[in-house]
């Protein structure tokens, strides 16, 4: 393993933070915030530049990089730059437990939106402003701004956008562009922009706007008002708000090749058409289930429903109503919606449409082939034929989330009053959605949850938001071994 | 397809059925049962003849059978045989409603053990001995027992039991002993005449002996008295049916193996091991987890709590005491446990060890792989590699069934007041359990459901048993387009 990129990568990354936590000390001037909190983003940026300096002072001689190299430096990242974040909240004393604020943190960089605060309203802006801004920065991803930034576009930075960027497919689409993942950031910006525009139209104040675009375009979910997007009582603002969910969780590649004027490429998606058509079905059937509950008000029900099935599918995470009141029909819908998720390659989590997709074709084909073994079965997406290997992973990959699921519900079973939330609170993480049923629901937060179940929680995350991978090699003992024999060796040659 | 064969299996095995509802009928004599009961009993053996004479009356010419005429046997012969053994239950008017008749055979045949019935102690006893048949006959296989009555040693049986005898592998051990389905039965009712022996020891009855040993041996679960297993309140008994329960939730192979004193082969094979450790550790880990709701009292601690992992892993659905107010820990271990299942080969339902086997080292071998691509790993249980077809078959059955159960739980939503009563419902019967918790808790009963749902519950337990692939067959349009197809052919020219 290549220790010194390892090193050089994630100083890199921490100087990088630096810039970032420097937005938020700006905004804090901006609105006149106490001298504590500005103290806490000095401290917090001082540490960032000892501790890159510590890491990693030069380049490497060697910038070689594979996926375990890449995969440790992604996983490592993601734990530091949340240390780091964390500390402006815990430092000012606006959460002043560590743990709470490090929860807070890594549920905005991966996006989840699960937060430990009961009350939003009375935080200062400038850490809401961070608070959304890690949504913001996670959604993209850090290693793919860091690229987009360093100007790197060779293979390393393959390397490290696969292991960061989600999804099973890594196609051709996408190795096309690859080498640049400047313009995925400027779509992903521009995109940002037009959704606060729309929202300042509605009559949202600019700084609602900016928060609530952010946790819009990471489909994270962190709002600045206790009873969330309800709070503004638009329909106009909650139809903007889903639309755009729904378009951050498409494929980031789909804009790319509007931009190329490729229609038919955009037209003839299959992940997309299939994002749609759940979509859609899902409004509608939970429209129907909930008419009842509305006194028969159906564009009250039609507005709840495609708002609640936006924000779960895209796994964001924003509440309009509180929809754990809902029939178990609905709940259970949007309990399927938490694991389908968005397409990949987009800000959302879950499986992705395209595992999804894969796994019911290949479904199709061996219910085929158990009835009929002669028959010869070809499982296609977008035309082309799908690899053994590559079903093999999605199905591996299902079980394995699957094992974890079930691993994480066991330990964190003990402070959840029943079933229901115990469940509910491991698949809004685990599906980066935040925000659940029972102890988890739209009204609750989860606080409620002990230290090291907090923390539990945050891998959950963390194996949702880097799709599982990246995060086991840091449980592997090769990797310690690994790690410790490398040291070794530098101490004695300069290896 | 061969209709021939598939009209003539279905109609010998209905005539077999006349002997097997023979045996209540003679149960009914014994105890002085009511007129009405005979007579029900009378009509069920007559109009199984007629029926019977209707399909088939003479050997078809062709005997040759492939994979897709037994899956329609399979699946059509389970539909049928629980069409006529509910009838005695409701000609009799003791269950008088048809669906809830249906409901309770097809639960009895798959060896669920879910009941509508909310008191069973009034029922008569021949009725009661009809119920707890279904168990022993459904446990070991219709057609198994078909085709050990009826001499039949080639590869039409052999396919026939691929269909019906549940788990992934077909291995060395089975495929020798395939050609005599006896031993297998006459293992089987050895191991049940030793329960029946040791139940009698205890102070049990020798009706409720005989009645929950079938209950116990099929592992289905139907109880005698509402107060299940529990209202003997004797250790004894618990610990019996514990442990008969364990033991046939074994491979019989095993038993073969034994019988043939290969003892180092038994020794040796990972699934029992596997088995013994994950009952072993749930064991321990409920015990713990519910200690303090016993007062302290370890002893009786480590009897629930064997007792209910006895009974929920080997998908039998006894109960002792209400596991539905355990902590959710507890439940979550369960609920685990119910999706893992016993042994392939065995009479219990779920996944199969061997299937989570193939997964779990499956999974281990995908994230070595991913981490590092340039690894050959090999996948081994039992020493033997692990085709990469076997472990495609595995994960697609995973999510197949994923698929089905959301399916399900969709429909039956409506009739549940929470998530977890919906999750339960579904999970317990798609693993063939037959009780679970909220509203098909260990007090409560199915009769709280709809008829379309119960019907949609049938369906679930049919899909466990049966693992699926053979009941889709009744579900494809090519399977009807092909029946039409084939009778017009027979009519025309005598095909």
């Amino acid at each position: 393993m290549n220790l010194g990129v390892i090193r050089y990568v994630i100083a890199r990354i921490l100087r990088l933070e630096i810039i970032f936590i420097g937005i938020p000390f700006g905004v804090s001037f901006l609105y006149g915030e106490p001298f504590l909190i500005k103290k806490s983003y000095v401290i917090t940026m001082g540490l960032l530049l000892i501790t890159s300096l510590l890491i990693s002072r030069k380049a490497p001689e060697k910038m070689k990089l594979h996926t375990k190299e890449s995969f440790v430096i992604v996983s490592l990242t993601w734990v530091f730059m949340s240390l780091f974040a964390c500390l402006p909240f815990y430092l000012s004393r606006i959460i002043p437990v560590f743990v709470d604020a490090f929860f807070e943190v890594v549920s905005g960089f991966t996006t989840t939106g699960a937060s430990i605060l009961t009350e939003v309203e009375s935080i200062p802006k400038s850490l809401l402003f961070l608070r959304g801004f890690t949504h913001f920065v996670g959604g993209m991803g850090v290693l793919v701004l860091a690229t987009a930034v360093l100007h790197r576009n060779n293979d390393e930075s393959l390397y490290l956008m696969k292991a960061e960027v989600p999804g099973p497919t890594f196609g051709k689409l996408v190795a096309k562009m690859s080498y640049n993942s400047r313009i995925l950031y400027l779509i992903y910006i521009v995109m940002t922009l037009i959704l606060i525009l729309l929202l300042l139209l509605g009559g949202m104040p600019l700084f609602d706007s900016i928060v609530h675009a952010f946790a819009t375009a990471g489909t994270g979910g962190f709002s600045i008002k206790n009873a969330n997007i309800g709070s503004y009582g638009s329909a106009y603002i909650e139809y903007v708000i889903a639309g755009a969910m729904l378009m951050f969780g498409l494929n980031f590649n789909l804009f790319y090749a509007l931009m190329l004027r490729n229609f038919t490429q955009v037209y003839k998606n299959e992940e997309m058409r299939w994002y749609f058509k759940i979509a859609f079905l899902a409004t509608l059937l939970i429209c129907f289930d909930i008419y009842p509950r509305y006194g028969g008000n159906i564009a009250e029900c039609f507005r709840h429903s495609f708002f609640t099935v936006s924000s779960i599918m895209t796994t964001t995470g924003f509440a309009t109503v509180d929809f754990d009141t809902w029939p178990v029909f609905s709940k259970a819908i949007l309990f399927s919606l938490m694991f389908i998720g968005g397409c990949a390659g987009s800000t959302a989590g879950g499986l992705k449409i395209s595992r999804i997709l894969i796994l019911v074709k290949s479904i199709k084909a061996l219910v085929r082939r158990e009835v009929d073994p002669n028959r010869v079965t070809t499982v296609r997406v977008d035309g082309k034929p799908v690899e053994k290997e590559l079903f093999h992973g999605v199905t591996g990959y299902l079980a394995l989330l699957i094992f974890l699921f079930l691993l994480c519900m066991l330990f964190i079973a003990k402070d959840c009053p029943d079933f229901q939330s115990a469940f509910s609170a491991v698949s809004n993480t685990i599906n980066n959605v935040g925000l659940g049923f029972g102890i988890v629901g739209p009204t609750r937060d989860h606080s409620c949850f002990s230290a090291l179940n907090k923390l539990i929680l945050c891998l959950c995350m963390l194996l949702g938001r880097l799709e599982i991978f990246p995060m086991l090699v840091l449980f592997s003992p090769s990797f310690y071994k690994d790690m410790y024999f490398r040291v070794k060796i530098k101490n004695i040659d300069e290896f």
